[in-house]
């Protein structure tokens, strides 16, 4: 398969949610410049992303929603459901376990866990919080296929090199610094303050 | 001003985090190749970013980091602090009063908003949850320059509605779904099952 680009990925994930909304407002056919209005780019970047794939849709007649929101859905793995670690059972880390977005997208999150004993045994959301010292029996257990890093900055490069230790091979990371991991590791990041500055940018240049 | 993709707003933002591990490490310049290597891009990419802001640095002597890092913090508009408001008290919404990132970047939380009697005068991290019906008043009483959407999706719009009315240009929105705002306004998305997407691709993609 072709190195397919990150924000390649991330359109497609944008594309499968735009199909979504389609397929609620009963649209059963849709063209890549109607895709690419949704989404805010070209209708060429749209027919680009897409060959990557391989051939959707006929030339004149634009896509099968239905049809190009389940061939995206296997693209990006979400025909299955993948099981999640939270490390930390912080603000953030709570929040997470009930975050609709990843059960609606087949994240199972099935273990959270802390260092702190004053977290461990508590009750969140349906979940127990366990012991980090424990994380390559609990991976194991659990069978976890993606971890979240929920902890402060100064404690991801440990928890991360602990993770990749029990055999985890993908990690979202909202701990705001950037993480060394082995080649066969991926990690993406999730800085909330990213999007924010971009607001704040259009602030500034607008008056 | 030239008008500037949102990716480059983005890279900046990255750039600005990288500078700041280099300062914390000490160091005083640093190549188009480092930060490049830093942020998993190519050093030409780095100088067509900054090259949109003006000239920064010597050819041959790379950037004094410091210098590089205040003028990033100029162009994202983080030489100030921007008052921010949160509608939705719930878990998302709660996680985001206190998120460090965010007090970091001088995004301050001044206000949260509900429509849920129940919610409404609870205190989450030292502020009092406010009725989302008085939004028009709280807005201009707290000065608020961005707002932040962490509602159910199917109230996202009419709550953006009310917002736009309020006098809001700026918003960061949580809930999984596009918004129609007027032209003057911004609207940024953040859903984190976008990333969790792209480490699903790579695991269904690495087998």
């Amino acid at each position: 398969m072709k190195k397919i680009s990150d924000s390649t990925i991330r359109r497609m994930s944008k594309y499968f949610r735009s199909l979504e909304q389609l397929i609620d407002k009963g649209v059963e056919t849709v063209s890549s410049d109607t895709l690419a209005e949704m989404d805010g780019i070209t209708s060429a970047q749209v027919r680009k992303d897409l060959s990557f794939f391989g051939t959707f849709g006929k030339r004149g007649f634009g896509y099968n929603v239905k049809s190009l929101k389940k061939q995206i859905e296997n693209i990006l793995g979400l025909y299955r459901t993948w099981n999640v670690a939270i490390v930390g059972a912080g603000n953030i880390g709570r929040a997470l376990t009930e975050y609709a977005e990843f059960k609606k997208q087949g994240f199972v999150i099935r273990l959270i866990m802390d260092k702190d004993k004053n977290k461990i045994g508590k009750q969140v959301h349906g979940l127990t919080v366990k012991d980090f010292a424990k994380v390559n029996e609990l991976v194991k257990e659990e069978q976890i296929d993606i971890a979240i890093i929920a902890v402060p900055s100064d404690s991801a490069q440990p928890v991360a090199d602990k993770l990749v230790d029990a055999g985890i091979k993908a990690i979202l990371n909202f701990a705001p610094r950037s993480l060394k991991v082995p080649k066969d590791v991926l990690v993406k990041y999730e800085n909330m303050a990213v999007e924010m500055e971009s607001l704040s940018y259009y602030l500034s240049n607008k008056k």
